[in-house]
Protein backbone atom coordinates (compact mmCIF):
# COMPACT_ATOMS: atom_id res chain seq x y z
CA UNK A 1 0.00 0.00 0.00
CA UNK A 2 1.36 3.67 -1.08
CA UNK A 3 0.33 6.74 -0.41
CA UNK A 4 0.68 9.96 -2.30
CA UNK A 5 2.32 13.40 -1.00
CA UNK A 6 0.42 16.37 0.71
CA UNK A 7 1.31 19.82 0.03
CA UNK A 8 -0.70 22.58 1.56
CA UNK A 9 -0.12 25.84 0.21
CA UNK A 10 -1.76 29.47 1.99
CA UNK A 11 -2.14 32.21 -0.75
CA UNK A 12 -0.16 34.72 -0.36
CA UNK A 13 -0.66 38.77 0.27
CA UNK A 14 -4.36 39.70 -1.10
CA UNK A 15 -5.47 43.15 -1.60
CA UNK A 16 -7.25 43.53 1.86
CA UNK A 17 -4.12 41.67 3.89
CA UNK A 18 -2.86 44.63 2.90
CA UNK A 19 -5.48 47.39 3.57
CA UNK A 20 -5.87 45.09 7.31
CA UNK A 21 -9.63 44.40 6.29
CA UNK A 22 -10.97 41.39 7.71
CA UNK A 23 -11.51 39.20 4.41
CA UNK A 24 -13.81 35.68 4.96
CA UNK A 25 -15.72 35.03 2.04
CA UNK A 26 -15.06 38.50 0.27
CA UNK A 27 -13.36 37.68 -2.73
CA UNK A 28 -10.55 39.83 -3.09
CA UNK A 29 -7.73 39.72 -5.68
CA UNK A 30 -3.86 39.04 -4.57
CA UNK A 31 -1.69 41.90 -4.19
CA UNK A 32 1.26 42.28 -6.19
CA UNK A 33 2.98 40.91 -3.68
CA UNK A 34 0.70 37.91 -3.44
CA UNK A 35 1.14 37.16 -7.18
CA UNK A 36 4.76 37.16 -6.60
CA UNK A 37 4.49 34.83 -3.44
CA UNK A 38 2.39 32.26 -5.56
CA UNK A 39 5.50 31.90 -8.09
CA UNK A 40 8.02 32.08 -5.33
CA UNK A 41 5.78 28.67 -4.35
CA UNK A 42 6.01 27.16 -7.50
CA UNK A 43 9.60 27.85 -7.32
CA UNK A 44 9.91 26.10 -4.14
CA UNK A 45 7.75 23.27 -5.73
CA UNK A 46 10.59 23.01 -8.48
CA UNK A 47 13.43 22.93 -6.96
CA UNK A 48 12.54 19.98 -4.28
CA UNK A 49 10.94 17.96 -7.19
CA UNK A 50 7.33 18.00 -5.60
CA UNK A 51 5.59 18.13 -8.99
CA UNK A 52 1.87 18.08 -8.29
CA UNK A 53 -0.39 15.70 -9.76
CA UNK A 54 -4.04 17.40 -8.80
CA UNK A 55 -4.56 20.38 -7.13
CA UNK A 56 -7.65 21.37 -4.87
CA UNK A 57 -8.95 25.39 -4.46
CA UNK A 58 -11.57 27.00 -2.58
CA UNK A 59 -13.49 29.02 -4.63
CA UNK A 60 -12.34 32.28 -3.68
CA UNK A 61 -10.23 34.35 -6.19
CA UNK A 62 -7.07 34.60 -3.91
CA UNK A 63 -6.41 30.84 -3.80
CA UNK A 64 -7.46 29.51 -7.16
CA UNK A 65 -4.96 32.77 -8.68
CA UNK A 66 -2.30 31.26 -5.97
CA UNK A 67 -2.79 27.68 -7.77
CA UNK A 68 -2.49 28.98 -11.46
CA UNK A 69 0.64 30.87 -10.59
CA UNK A 70 2.26 27.94 -8.41
CA UNK A 71 1.23 25.69 -11.49
CA UNK A 72 2.39 27.70 -14.66
CA UNK A 73 5.82 28.30 -12.82
CA UNK A 74 5.88 24.86 -12.36
CA UNK A 75 4.99 23.52 -15.47
CA UNK A 76 1.58 22.00 -14.03
CA UNK A 77 -0.50 24.04 -15.25
CA UNK A 78 -2.17 21.15 -17.12
CA UNK A 79 -2.82 18.82 -14.53
CA UNK A 80 -6.96 18.42 -12.48
CA UNK A 81 -8.23 20.72 -10.86
CA UNK A 82 -10.98 20.39 -8.12
CA UNK A 83 -12.74 23.54 -6.13
CA UNK A 84 -15.16 23.81 -3.22
CA UNK A 85 -16.45 26.10 -1.04
CA UNK A 86 -15.67 23.80 1.64
CA UNK A 87 -12.15 24.99 1.49
CA UNK A 88 -13.21 28.51 1.39
CA UNK A 89 -11.43 30.99 4.43
CA UNK A 90 -13.54 30.99 7.35
CA UNK A 91 -16.10 32.87 7.19
CA UNK A 92 -16.18 36.22 9.49
CA UNK A 93 -19.45 36.91 9.71
CA UNK A 94 -20.53 40.69 10.56
CA UNK A 95 -16.39 41.53 10.69
CA UNK A 96 -16.03 40.83 6.82
CA UNK A 97 -15.09 44.27 5.71
CA UNK A 98 -14.26 45.58 8.38
CA UNK A 99 -10.55 47.25 9.14
CA UNK A 100 -8.75 44.97 12.29
CA UNK A 101 -7.07 47.80 14.08
CA UNK A 102 -10.89 49.43 14.46
CA UNK A 103 -12.31 46.43 15.71
CA UNK A 104 -9.30 45.80 18.07
CA UNK A 105 -9.95 49.40 19.49
CA UNK A 106 -13.48 49.21 19.52
CA UNK A 107 -14.29 45.89 20.90
CA UNK A 108 -10.93 45.44 22.57
CA UNK A 109 -8.16 43.17 23.14
CA UNK A 110 -10.05 40.29 24.55
CA UNK A 111 -13.22 39.69 22.52
CA UNK A 112 -10.93 40.46 19.41
CA UNK A 113 -8.53 37.71 20.58
CA UNK A 114 -11.43 35.65 20.98
CA UNK A 115 -13.30 35.97 17.75
CA UNK A 116 -9.84 35.76 16.24
CA UNK A 117 -7.93 32.73 17.57
CA UNK A 118 -10.69 31.14 20.09
CA UNK A 119 -11.96 27.70 18.46
CA UNK A 120 -15.46 27.39 19.39
CA UNK A 121 -16.78 31.25 19.34
CA UNK A 122 -17.56 32.50 15.72
CA UNK A 123 -18.30 36.76 15.33
CA UNK A 124 -21.48 37.64 15.40
CA UNK A 125 -23.99 36.48 11.85
CA UNK A 126 -23.35 38.71 9.10
CA UNK A 127 -26.93 40.23 8.08
CA UNK A 128 -28.02 39.21 4.28
CA UNK A 129 -28.19 42.80 3.63
CA UNK A 130 -25.29 43.79 4.39
CA UNK A 131 -22.99 44.57 1.38
CA UNK A 132 -19.78 41.95 2.75
CA UNK A 133 -22.79 38.83 3.02
CA UNK A 134 -22.66 36.20 0.14
CA UNK A 135 -26.60 35.87 -0.22
CA UNK A 136 -26.55 36.40 -3.83
CA UNK A 137 -23.42 35.25 -4.97
CA UNK A 138 -23.83 32.55 -7.72
CA UNK A 139 -21.07 30.27 -6.44
CA UNK A 140 -23.18 28.83 -3.84
CA UNK A 141 -26.52 29.10 -5.30
CA UNK A 142 -26.45 25.27 -5.41
CA UNK A 143 -25.77 25.55 -1.61
CA UNK A 144 -29.54 25.72 0.28
CA UNK A 145 -29.32 28.94 2.64
CA UNK A 146 -29.33 26.47 5.62
CA UNK A 147 -26.24 24.77 4.80
CA UNK A 148 -24.76 28.47 3.95
CA UNK A 149 -22.44 30.23 6.94
CA UNK A 150 -23.23 33.34 7.95
CA UNK A 151 -20.17 33.31 10.38
CA UNK A 152 -17.83 30.45 11.51
CA UNK A 153 -15.23 29.86 13.81
CA UNK A 154 -12.31 27.34 13.48
CA UNK A 155 -14.34 24.56 14.84
CA UNK A 156 -17.15 25.14 12.30
CA UNK A 157 -14.31 25.12 10.02
CA UNK A 158 -12.91 22.05 10.11
CA UNK A 159 -16.69 20.75 10.61
CA UNK A 160 -17.15 21.61 6.99
CA UNK A 161 -13.85 20.76 5.80
CA UNK A 162 -13.39 17.60 6.99
CA UNK A 163 -16.50 15.87 4.01
CA UNK A 164 -14.38 17.30 1.54
CA UNK A 165 -10.88 15.98 3.14
CA UNK A 166 -12.44 12.29 3.64
CA UNK A 167 -14.43 12.27 0.05
CA UNK A 168 -11.92 14.50 -1.90
CA UNK A 169 -8.26 14.77 -1.27
CA UNK A 170 -8.07 11.28 0.20
CA UNK A 171 -8.85 9.57 -2.69
CA UNK A 172 -6.35 11.24 -4.64
CA UNK A 173 -3.89 10.71 -2.01
CA UNK A 174 -4.92 7.16 -1.75
CA UNK A 175 -3.99 6.76 -5.47
CA UNK A 176 -0.68 7.66 -4.49
CA UNK A 177 -0.72 11.11 -6.43
CA UNK A 178 1.27 14.54 -5.26
CA UNK A 179 -1.74 16.46 -3.96
CA UNK A 180 -1.70 20.15 -3.68
CA UNK A 181 -3.81 21.89 -1.60
CA UNK A 182 -4.11 25.99 -2.23
CA UNK A 183 -6.28 27.01 -0.15
CA UNK A 184 -6.64 29.47 3.19
CA UNK A 185 -5.39 30.57 7.12
CA UNK A 186 -8.26 28.87 8.43
CA UNK A 187 -9.22 26.34 6.53
CA UNK A 188 -5.18 24.75 6.66
CA UNK A 189 -5.41 25.17 9.88
CA UNK A 190 -8.33 23.03 10.60
CA UNK A 191 -6.86 20.65 8.13
CA UNK A 192 -3.22 20.65 9.83
CA UNK A 193 -5.28 20.23 13.40
CA UNK A 194 -6.75 17.35 12.54
CA UNK A 195 -3.93 15.61 10.69
CA UNK A 196 -1.19 16.70 13.49
CA UNK A 197 -4.19 16.04 16.30
CA UNK A 198 -3.83 19.22 17.94
CA UNK A 199 -5.65 20.32 20.79
CA UNK A 200 -8.65 23.21 20.83
CA UNK A 201 -6.17 25.28 23.20
CA UNK A 202 -3.02 24.76 21.01
CA UNK A 203 -4.46 25.37 17.60
CA UNK A 204 -4.88 28.89 18.98
CA UNK A 205 -1.17 29.42 18.61
CA UNK A 206 -0.47 27.59 15.12
CA UNK A 207 0.13 30.08 12.23
CA UNK A 208 0.78 29.35 8.91
CA UNK A 209 2.89 31.33 6.78
CA UNK A 210 2.09 32.54 3.02
CA UNK A 211 3.84 31.35 -0.26
CA UNK A 212 5.45 28.65 1.74
CA UNK A 213 4.83 24.94 0.04
CA UNK A 214 4.32 22.62 3.59
CA UNK A 215 4.57 19.14 3.03
CA UNK A 216 3.00 16.06 4.71
CA UNK A 217 4.28 12.30 4.11
CA UNK A 218 1.70 9.92 5.69
CA UNK A 219 1.49 7.35 7.12
CA UNK A 220 -0.32 4.76 4.49
CA UNK A 221 -2.47 2.85 7.30
CA UNK A 222 -3.81 6.07 9.01
CA UNK A 223 -3.39 9.16 6.84
CA UNK A 224 -1.61 10.61 9.64
CA UNK A 225 2.00 12.37 9.03
CA UNK A 226 5.02 10.55 10.02
CA UNK A 227 6.83 14.05 10.72
CA UNK A 228 4.52 15.81 13.17
CA UNK A 229 4.01 19.33 11.97
CA UNK A 230 5.23 18.60 8.24
CA UNK A 231 7.96 20.21 6.43
CA UNK A 232 7.96 23.36 5.16
CA UNK A 233 10.08 24.04 1.78
CA UNK A 234 11.62 26.89 2.96
CA UNK A 235 11.57 26.56 6.96
CA UNK A 236 13.61 29.79 7.76
CA UNK A 237 10.82 31.80 5.77
CA UNK A 238 8.42 30.24 7.32
CA UNK A 239 9.57 30.41 11.02
CA UNK A 240 10.02 34.30 10.02
CA UNK A 241 6.50 34.08 8.47
CA UNK A 242 4.52 32.96 11.21
CA UNK A 243 5.68 35.07 13.50
CA UNK A 244 5.20 38.46 11.44
CA UNK A 245 1.65 36.72 11.27
CA UNK A 246 1.18 36.35 15.23
CA UNK A 247 1.08 39.92 15.22
CA UNK A 248 -1.58 41.10 12.82
CA UNK A 249 -3.90 43.60 13.74
CA UNK A 250 -1.56 45.08 16.01
CA UNK B 1 -36.40 18.87 -22.23
CA UNK B 2 -33.85 22.02 -21.96
CA UNK B 3 -30.16 22.41 -23.28
CA UNK B 4 -27.05 24.57 -21.89
CA UNK B 5 -25.79 26.83 -24.51
CA UNK B 6 -22.13 25.94 -25.69
CA UNK B 7 -19.46 28.35 -25.91
CA UNK B 8 -16.24 27.81 -28.22
CA UNK B 9 -13.38 30.40 -27.39
CA UNK B 10 -10.11 29.86 -29.53
CA UNK B 11 -6.75 31.00 -27.67
CA UNK B 12 -5.50 34.46 -28.58
CA UNK B 13 -2.37 35.39 -30.18
CA UNK B 14 0.40 32.99 -29.06
CA UNK B 15 4.55 33.63 -29.13
CA UNK B 16 4.73 31.25 -31.81
CA UNK B 17 1.66 32.58 -33.50
CA UNK B 18 4.20 36.11 -33.56
CA UNK B 19 6.76 34.10 -34.80
CA UNK B 20 4.75 32.65 -37.51
CA UNK B 21 5.83 28.77 -36.66
CA UNK B 22 3.63 25.70 -36.55
CA UNK B 23 2.97 25.07 -32.85
CA UNK B 24 0.84 22.17 -32.72
CA UNK B 25 1.42 20.41 -29.37
CA UNK B 26 4.48 22.97 -28.46
CA UNK B 27 2.99 24.53 -25.49
CA UNK B 28 4.38 27.97 -26.02
CA UNK B 29 2.57 30.87 -24.03
CA UNK B 30 0.14 33.39 -24.80
CA UNK B 31 1.98 36.87 -26.09
CA UNK B 32 0.26 39.74 -24.51
CA UNK B 33 -2.15 40.29 -27.71
CA UNK B 34 -3.17 37.29 -26.80
CA UNK B 35 -3.52 38.30 -23.09
CA UNK B 36 -5.68 41.20 -23.96
CA UNK B 37 -7.59 39.15 -26.74
CA UNK B 38 -8.57 36.67 -24.06
CA UNK B 39 -9.56 39.49 -21.51
CA UNK B 40 -11.66 40.79 -24.62
CA UNK B 41 -13.39 37.84 -24.62
CA UNK B 42 -14.69 37.43 -20.88
CA UNK B 43 -15.91 41.13 -21.46
CA UNK B 44 -17.95 40.11 -24.49
CA UNK B 45 -19.12 37.07 -22.49
CA UNK B 46 -20.07 39.68 -19.84
CA UNK B 47 -22.03 41.80 -22.52
CA UNK B 48 -23.76 39.32 -23.52
CA UNK B 49 -24.62 38.04 -20.13
CA UNK B 50 -23.20 35.04 -20.88
CA UNK B 51 -21.92 33.14 -18.07
CA UNK B 52 -19.87 29.78 -18.14
CA UNK B 53 -20.82 27.40 -15.35
CA UNK B 54 -18.49 24.99 -16.55
CA UNK B 55 -15.42 25.24 -18.53
CA UNK B 56 -13.49 22.53 -21.05
CA UNK B 57 -9.67 23.39 -21.87
CA UNK B 58 -7.17 21.44 -23.59
CA UNK B 59 -4.12 20.69 -21.44
CA UNK B 60 -1.70 23.41 -23.51
CA UNK B 61 -1.00 26.53 -22.04
CA UNK B 62 -2.43 29.00 -24.94
CA UNK B 63 -5.70 27.28 -24.23
CA UNK B 64 -5.74 27.04 -20.22
CA UNK B 65 -4.51 30.49 -19.69
CA UNK B 66 -7.26 32.03 -22.05
CA UNK B 67 -9.89 30.32 -19.64
CA UNK B 68 -8.15 31.52 -16.48
CA UNK B 69 -8.21 35.63 -17.94
CA UNK B 70 -11.33 34.93 -19.76
CA UNK B 71 -13.18 33.98 -16.48
CA UNK B 72 -10.91 36.27 -14.48
CA UNK B 73 -12.27 38.90 -16.38
CA UNK B 74 -16.20 37.66 -16.08
CA UNK B 75 -16.02 36.69 -12.04
CA UNK B 76 -16.68 33.07 -13.28
CA UNK B 77 -13.07 31.92 -12.15
CA UNK B 78 -14.60 29.38 -9.46
CA UNK B 79 -16.65 27.40 -11.82
CA UNK B 80 -15.65 23.29 -12.44
CA UNK B 81 -12.42 23.13 -14.84
CA UNK B 82 -11.84 19.88 -17.12
CA UNK B 83 -8.97 19.31 -19.27
CA UNK B 84 -8.66 16.90 -22.10
CA UNK B 85 -5.64 16.61 -24.51
CA UNK B 86 -8.78 15.37 -27.05
CA UNK B 87 -9.38 18.94 -27.18
CA UNK B 88 -5.12 19.81 -28.19
CA UNK B 89 -4.60 21.31 -31.44
CA UNK B 90 -3.95 19.54 -34.42
CA UNK B 91 -0.56 17.64 -33.90
CA UNK B 92 1.34 18.84 -36.97
CA UNK B 93 4.17 16.24 -36.93
CA UNK B 94 7.34 17.22 -38.77
CA UNK B 95 6.45 20.56 -38.87
CA UNK B 96 6.32 21.29 -35.47
CA UNK B 97 8.65 24.15 -34.79
CA UNK B 98 9.45 25.12 -38.26
CA UNK B 99 8.50 28.31 -39.78
CA UNK B 100 5.74 28.68 -42.23
CA UNK B 101 6.60 30.97 -44.44
CA UNK B 102 9.86 28.89 -45.06
CA UNK B 103 7.66 25.79 -45.06
CA UNK B 104 5.97 27.23 -48.06
CA UNK B 105 9.15 28.00 -49.77
CA UNK B 106 10.80 24.41 -49.77
CA UNK B 107 7.87 22.57 -50.57
CA UNK B 108 6.23 25.27 -52.61
CA UNK B 109 2.03 26.34 -52.50
CA UNK B 110 0.68 22.65 -53.46
CA UNK B 111 2.39 20.35 -51.00
CA UNK B 112 2.14 23.10 -47.81
CA UNK B 113 -1.78 23.91 -48.82
CA UNK B 114 -2.42 19.95 -48.39
CA UNK B 115 -0.64 20.00 -45.29
CA UNK B 116 -2.45 22.91 -43.77
CA UNK B 117 -5.93 23.00 -44.87
CA UNK B 118 -6.89 19.10 -46.66
CA UNK B 119 -9.24 17.07 -44.35
CA UNK B 120 -7.39 13.70 -44.63
CA UNK B 121 -3.35 14.26 -45.47
CA UNK B 122 -1.50 14.37 -42.74
CA UNK B 123 2.29 16.25 -41.92
CA UNK B 124 5.16 13.71 -41.76
CA UNK B 125 5.12 12.00 -38.39
CA UNK B 126 7.22 13.60 -35.69
CA UNK B 127 10.70 11.65 -35.02
CA UNK B 128 10.45 10.67 -30.87
CA UNK B 129 14.29 12.53 -31.11
CA UNK B 130 12.76 15.66 -32.47
CA UNK B 131 13.10 18.26 -29.86
CA UNK B 132 9.68 19.59 -31.02
CA UNK B 133 8.35 16.24 -29.87
CA UNK B 134 6.32 15.40 -26.85
CA UNK B 135 7.83 11.98 -26.13
CA UNK B 136 9.00 12.60 -22.55
CA UNK B 137 5.82 15.00 -21.57
CA UNK B 138 5.17 13.83 -18.28
CA UNK B 139 1.11 15.33 -19.34
CA UNK B 140 0.70 12.28 -21.53
CA UNK B 141 2.13 9.61 -19.11
CA UNK B 142 -0.97 8.01 -18.76
CA UNK B 143 -1.82 7.43 -22.85
CA UNK B 144 -0.20 4.58 -23.86
CA UNK B 145 2.15 5.32 -27.12
CA UNK B 146 0.00 3.55 -29.29
CA UNK B 147 -2.91 5.53 -28.87
CA UNK B 148 -0.70 9.39 -28.51
CA UNK B 149 -0.10 10.82 -32.05
CA UNK B 150 3.20 11.53 -34.18
CA UNK B 151 1.20 13.82 -36.65
CA UNK B 152 -2.86 13.92 -37.22
CA UNK B 153 -4.82 15.75 -40.36
CA UNK B 154 -8.35 17.28 -39.30
CA UNK B 155 -9.69 14.10 -39.65
CA UNK B 156 -8.01 12.20 -36.94
CA UNK B 157 -8.72 15.26 -34.55
CA UNK B 158 -12.39 15.10 -35.25
CA UNK B 159 -11.82 11.07 -34.57
CA UNK B 160 -9.94 11.66 -31.33
CA UNK B 161 -11.96 15.17 -30.14
CA UNK B 162 -16.11 13.45 -30.80
CA UNK B 163 -15.46 11.09 -27.67
CA UNK B 164 -14.53 14.19 -25.13
CA UNK B 165 -17.37 15.82 -26.71
CA UNK B 166 -20.21 12.90 -26.57
CA UNK B 167 -18.73 12.28 -22.91
CA UNK B 168 -17.90 15.07 -21.10
CA UNK B 169 -19.58 18.22 -22.80
CA UNK B 170 -22.69 16.79 -24.06
CA UNK B 171 -23.56 15.52 -20.49
CA UNK B 172 -23.06 18.90 -19.28
CA UNK B 173 -25.33 20.43 -22.14
CA UNK B 174 -28.01 18.23 -21.19
CA UNK B 175 -27.35 18.99 -17.63
CA UNK B 176 -28.73 22.50 -19.21
CA UNK B 177 -25.50 24.49 -18.13
CA UNK B 178 -23.51 26.89 -20.68
CA UNK B 179 -20.35 25.39 -21.21
CA UNK B 180 -17.12 27.42 -22.51
CA UNK B 181 -14.80 25.38 -24.64
CA UNK B 182 -11.51 27.23 -24.54
CA UNK B 183 -9.46 25.45 -27.54
CA UNK B 184 -8.04 25.79 -30.12
CA UNK B 185 -8.25 26.46 -34.28
CA UNK B 186 -8.10 22.82 -35.54
CA UNK B 187 -9.69 21.25 -32.67
CA UNK B 188 -12.66 24.06 -32.71
CA UNK B 189 -13.04 23.27 -36.54
CA UNK B 190 -13.86 19.66 -35.77
CA UNK B 191 -16.66 20.61 -33.76
CA UNK B 192 -18.06 23.23 -35.99
CA UNK B 193 -17.48 20.15 -38.94
CA UNK B 194 -19.16 17.94 -36.75
CA UNK B 195 -21.82 20.41 -35.41
CA UNK B 196 -23.03 21.71 -38.63
CA UNK B 197 -22.18 18.74 -40.56
CA UNK B 198 -19.90 20.49 -42.99
CA UNK B 199 -18.49 18.70 -45.62
CA UNK B 200 -14.70 17.14 -45.95
CA UNK B 201 -14.14 19.99 -48.73
CA UNK B 202 -16.29 23.21 -47.49
CA UNK B 203 -14.18 22.50 -43.91
CA UNK B 204 -11.32 23.97 -45.12
CA UNK B 205 -12.65 27.16 -46.41
CA UNK B 206 -13.63 27.35 -42.39
CA UNK B 207 -11.83 29.73 -40.12
CA UNK B 208 -12.25 30.36 -36.28
CA UNK B 209 -11.01 34.37 -34.96
CA UNK B 210 -9.51 33.95 -32.32
CA UNK B 211 -10.58 35.48 -29.02
CA UNK B 212 -14.62 35.45 -30.04
CA UNK B 213 -16.95 33.77 -28.49
CA UNK B 214 -18.85 31.68 -30.56
CA UNK B 215 -21.85 30.96 -29.39
CA UNK B 216 -24.38 27.82 -30.21
CA UNK B 217 -27.59 27.52 -29.05
CA UNK B 218 -28.85 23.94 -29.91
CA UNK B 219 -32.06 21.62 -30.70
CA UNK B 220 -32.80 19.81 -27.34
CA UNK B 221 -33.56 16.35 -29.50
CA UNK B 222 -30.67 16.23 -31.85
CA UNK B 223 -27.89 18.36 -30.38
CA UNK B 224 -27.49 20.40 -33.39
CA UNK B 225 -27.39 23.78 -33.74
CA UNK B 226 -30.65 25.98 -34.26
CA UNK B 227 -28.76 28.82 -36.51
CA UNK B 228 -26.06 27.08 -38.46
CA UNK B 229 -22.86 28.40 -37.80
CA UNK B 230 -23.50 29.77 -34.77
CA UNK B 231 -23.25 33.48 -33.40
CA UNK B 232 -20.12 35.62 -32.58
CA UNK B 233 -20.37 37.47 -30.35
CA UNK B 234 -18.80 40.29 -32.22
CA UNK B 235 -19.58 39.80 -35.46
CA UNK B 236 -17.70 42.43 -37.36
CA UNK B 237 -14.59 41.69 -35.75
CA UNK B 238 -14.90 37.95 -36.67
CA UNK B 239 -15.55 38.15 -39.93
CA UNK B 240 -12.64 40.68 -40.53
CA UNK B 241 -10.22 38.44 -38.22
CA UNK B 242 -10.99 35.47 -40.58
CA UNK B 243 -10.51 36.51 -43.47
CA UNK B 244 -6.74 37.68 -41.99
CA UNK B 245 -6.38 33.94 -40.47
CA UNK B 246 -6.91 33.03 -44.17
CA UNK B 247 -4.02 34.63 -45.38
CA UNK B 248 -1.40 33.50 -42.66
CA UNK B 249 1.84 32.30 -44.05
CA UNK B 250 1.60 34.44 -47.09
Amino acid sequence: MTVGTLVLLRHGESEWNAKNLFTGWVDVDLSAQGEEEARRGGELLRENDLLPDVVHTSVLRRAIRTAEITLHTTDRHWIPVRRSWRLNERHYGALQGKNKKQTLEAYGEEQFMLWRRSYDTPPPPIEADDEFSQVDDPRYSTLPVDARPRTECLKDVLARALPYWYDAIVPDLMAGRTVLVAAHGNSLRALVKHLDQISDEAIAKLNIPTGIPLRYDLDPATLRPTVTGGRYLDPEAAAEAAAAVANQGR
